[in-house]
């Protein structure tokens, strides 16, 4: 049975060492969040995790969930149980307004308890998931009265919410969306079509379920700009705005999967079904951009925490397992052979999952610290600076953190040998369900191509410029501490990559758009292994602060990052290679010849 | 559903152009396979894997296999049949001796065969190849008497084959076999013992099974020296040498796995079964590595059979599919949107796969020539070299053709977005099934730890010596033409990076045993790339000689072959770099830091 325990303590350190958050108490909610209350949040939260989800994780795996005769959805055994106290715990309101029953805590803090619920059970982790995301585009786009309507319910964790986007014909390409919209004469709509792959589209474990569906009204323009967005709650609230008549949507089917088995993933069918416009017609884009970026900022999340409790069972392993001698002598002559921890290509597997996790944490930390800055700093010009990193990281984030977390679950399933592709051990379904991340929310070339494309473009270039101006800052900073010093070189050199491949991409897709796209992939890795070195450096600032102290934590996070920059960096110039090639060869087949 | 197309010109192009096969009629049995012949057979087992193997594939995967209650295994619809089908064409005999009954043709036309019923059905190709396995270990070492018995049967197919090693306490470290063979004075044994994971260790297709199982002979040294190998037949043979009474041995159950739920993965319980040695008592692992060192070839060549059939239906996928246009313009403007191969990121997906996948053919059908040539050439000379080749490359066949096989079935998934996670669209499944041979027949990094701990120092290094000699030797003889400067180049790079790699694994490597496991697993990468890039250089020679023919297939093999140098190679630095980090960091911290 896999085994999982909570990473408090180095999100202890990323919180009051590296992020040193309580600097930050000018901001809303961030006061009352002080140290103690921010490690006691964590120890609960642990605690409920580990105790209570992660149990359910296998068993989510084998029973999946099952669509009844009459369309409703029964969760895996246990999940709705589990799921009451985690919304009586308020695990899914850390962050949410408290105008609407919210706790208004710091974005980290609801991040530090997802990557929990995420690494606890993925399946799971995505009903409140998908909430929060629906919850966010209704508070930014929404009217005071839907607000009010729908809202706290959705904090409480008593209704949940859903994202409906993809049909059969349309994914990555929202604007071949068919389903439709037709008025009402009373404000409402008539919302007919069908939509697939909907997660937690329908389930037994909420009173209501609130979708979020883009649809074209009659006779919108053709294409993106055409789309609309709309609310159709599961039930149509009765004048006392409780759940009442059944509304024309239903769950035509579960989608049998690769993974996340425990989460119902539903082909949603609309039959003039009633629905409530979001925001102004043919703006419903722009909303849903809202939760495509928080969600891909938790996808990005996925990655890494899976890679953690993957890596938390691989280490396990490897100390248990004894298996042939160390090459370099017997380390436990009392057993008939040694502990598989020795072999140090077990050690590689366990060190590159390691490393990487550990920086994808604080970037993924660092990162919703900016989310934060964005909304609730009190100046504009550093709600700006937030909002241009989030814009710029955020496919970065998504699509570097999933390709190398499914990486660490892959790696830490091979380090089990034969055990690992049997079901028994648990590696394999960390593997199957991490396997979607790399896929939803917009594939990761998809995040490549929005990061050269549009990120990279976008306000001349201002994002980039002003995050590779705090890298140089960073470095210049700490360039005399000897201390600092591998970690300085590192993040300088592969920064320096980056440059040039920015400096690439500026000259040479203007020649030719394509160069970007085949370039993109690469330059999004470049990208990410920059991201984490600037990590390592700040991660190693704070342990190098602590160089006197007995506590090993310290110094085996420098021996974890000093891994990262000997290890993985040499990456950087193969990426950058890559790119520079371009093109022509890539595109020079015909498509016949494929 | 999915679709599979066997690469039958891709396969004659290798066989007559490159590999030239028709020179080396000098060999038993080759002055028979005439490209005639050769074609002829080509397209009879094409034919049959495509009609009667490759619709079985999803059936296995949905059915698994069952254990009935008396122990039995029953295979998926169809399994039994279609087995009776291949032995009956002659497929599983192809290379075998003729004296028992086999065809005894090359080598590679065995390969080319069994690449096809690995790419039509993974798990289906597993029965008749580890009967494979076991006919050569008996035929190596069995006594003339055994031969008799055993491999007429199991050249028909009529009885099957399995290796019996592992057991819960040892899969690498095979020394700590605990399987117990007690003499019955008879010349026969009693064996005692829980065999675990054995591929098609019970199963409904075959008359009799045949387990080649390691035990230990009472008072038997301890550890790898006092191994034995035993034939364990599942119906003990009659005075007529027909199955007669039921041994001791039974399935006491079936592992549930992640892939490759068509084949049978077998807890073997033996109950004092009756057992025969094959040659010498404690001499069991020499005779197992027979086994081994075939079916690693076997493995390689999964890897790379995997990813052709994935690639095949990600090229149809992102040629059918449409979603969003060209960043360059419309191409298909009287479409809602441009079929997905016009984005660049899709084509380096399918770009990636298919010149691995090429290249990886090449790889495995050159091996089997060496293998053909290491035990018919009439030569001591040539039979020693390619012994030399066979064992240095072995690993690294294995290895990295499955590394790299594995990531080209996750590309072909990524390119189909959520379809690729849906089980209906069968990419699930490729990733599922490949994921076991990076793991089986000893994990990569065994593999890794074989090539730089065993093969590199192996008779003072005069393999490599060989190996990259005959490169230096290809490399002249091309430098001068340019058409194939491009590949030259490409491999004079490679080359000195894998040399370089070399010496540092021999100068630190004494110095510490760690540095050459911390670099083994980047060691093999390296020489992956570097043989890889041989079999470029052998291609594009081939077809730079058709450079005037108006048949596209010569053109379009040049492009493959230029994108993958290009876009490969820049690996090849990272891996050098990596390597020579060493294991300090990689072995610093204390076990329980983990």
């Amino acid at each position: 049975m896999p085994v999982y325990e909570a990473p408090v303590r180095d999100m202890q350190f990323l919180i009051h060492d590296v992020l040193q958050t309580q600097k930050y108490s000018n901001l809303p909610g961030f006061a009352d969040a002080t140290p103690d209350f921010i490690d006691a949040v964590l120890e609960e939260s642990a605690k409920f995790h580990q105790q209570v989800v992660q149990p359910l994780n296998v068993v989510g795996d084998k029973e999946g969930c099952t669509r009844n005769a009459d369309g409703s959805v029964t969760t895996p055994t246990g999940f709705k149980e589990a799921y009451k106290q985690f919304c009586e715990n308020g695990f899914g309101s850390i962050a949410m307004d408290p105008e609407y029953g919210g706790q208004g805590l710091p974005l980290f803090l609801a991040y530090a308890a997802t990557e929990m619920t995420t690494s606890s059970n993925h399946s799971f982790g995505m009903y409140p998931g998908l909430s929060a995301g629906a919850w966010r585009a209704i508070h930014a786009h929404g009217s005071d009265t839907q607000k009010k309507t729908f809202l706290p319910k959705m904090t409480s964790g008593e209704w949940t919410g859903t994202m409906n986007l993809t049909e059969p014909q349309c994914g990555t390409d929202l604007g071949l969306i068919r389903s439709k919209a037709e008025p009402q004469g009373d404000g409402t709509y008539k919302i007919t079509g069908q939509k697939i792959w909907i997660s937690a589209g329908e389930h037994d474990m909420a009173d209501n379920i609130i979708h979020l569906v883009l649809a074209r009204i009659e006779g919108a323009p053709d294409g993106i700009k055409g789309i609309s967005l709309f609310i159709v709650p599961k039930f149509i609230l009765d004048e006392n705005e409780n759940p009442g008549e059944r509304n024309a949507v239903s769950c035509g089917g579960l989608e049998e999967k690769m993974g996340i088995h425990g989460n119902a993933t539903c082909v949603m069918n609309y039959d003039g079904a009633t629905g409530y416009l979001i925001g102004e017609e043919n703006k419903g884009m722009r909303a849903m951009f809202v939760m495509m970026n928080e969600a891909r900022l938790g996808v990005g999340l996925q990655g890494y925490a899976a890679s953690e409790v993957a890596y938390q069972n691989a280490a396990a392993f490897a100390k248990d397992r004894l298996q042939s001698r160390s090459i370099t002598g017997t380390k436990n002559p009392d057993g008939p052979a040694d502990p598989i921890i020795v072999h140090p290509d077990v050690r590689r597997m366990l060190m590159d999952t390691r490393a990487f996790t550990e920086a994808g944490r604080a970037l993924v930390f660092w990162a919703t610290l900016q989310a934060d800055l964005e909304t609730k700093a009190p100046d504009e010009e550093t709600r700006q600076k937030a909002d241009d990193y989030m814009a710029l990281l955020t496919p970065v984030i998504k699509g570097y953190l999933t390709h190398r977390g499914y990486q660490g679950c892959n790696d830490s399933l091979q380090l089990f040998g034969g055990s690992g592709f049997c079901e028994e051990w648990g590696m394999s379904q960390f593997v199957r369900d991490c396997r979607i991340s790399t896929i939803y929310e917009g594939t990761n070339g998809v995040q490549a191509l929005d990061l050269v494309g549009r990120k990279l473009m976008a306000d001349g270039g201002r994002g980039w410029q002003a995050y590779f101006a705090e890298l140089d800052e960073l470095i210049a900073e700490n360039e005399n501490n000897e201390d600092l010093k591998l970690f300085v070189d590192g993040l300088k050199d592969v920064k320096a990559k980056l440059v040039e491949g920015t400096q690439w991409m500026a000259t040479n897709a203007m020649a030719n758009f394509d160069h970007a796209g085949a370039g993109s992939f690469d330059y999004l890795c470049l990208f990410g292994l920059t991201t984490l070195s600037h990590m390592w450096l700040l991660m190693a600032k704070s342990a190098v602060e602590h160089k006197q102290s007995e506590d090993p934590f310290y110094k085996n996070k420098l021996v974890t990052g000093r891994y990262f920059i000997e290890r993985f960096l040499p990456e950087a110039g193969a990426h950058l290679a890559k790119l520079k090639i371009g093109s022509d060869t890539m595109m020079a087949l015909e498509a016949e010849a494929f």
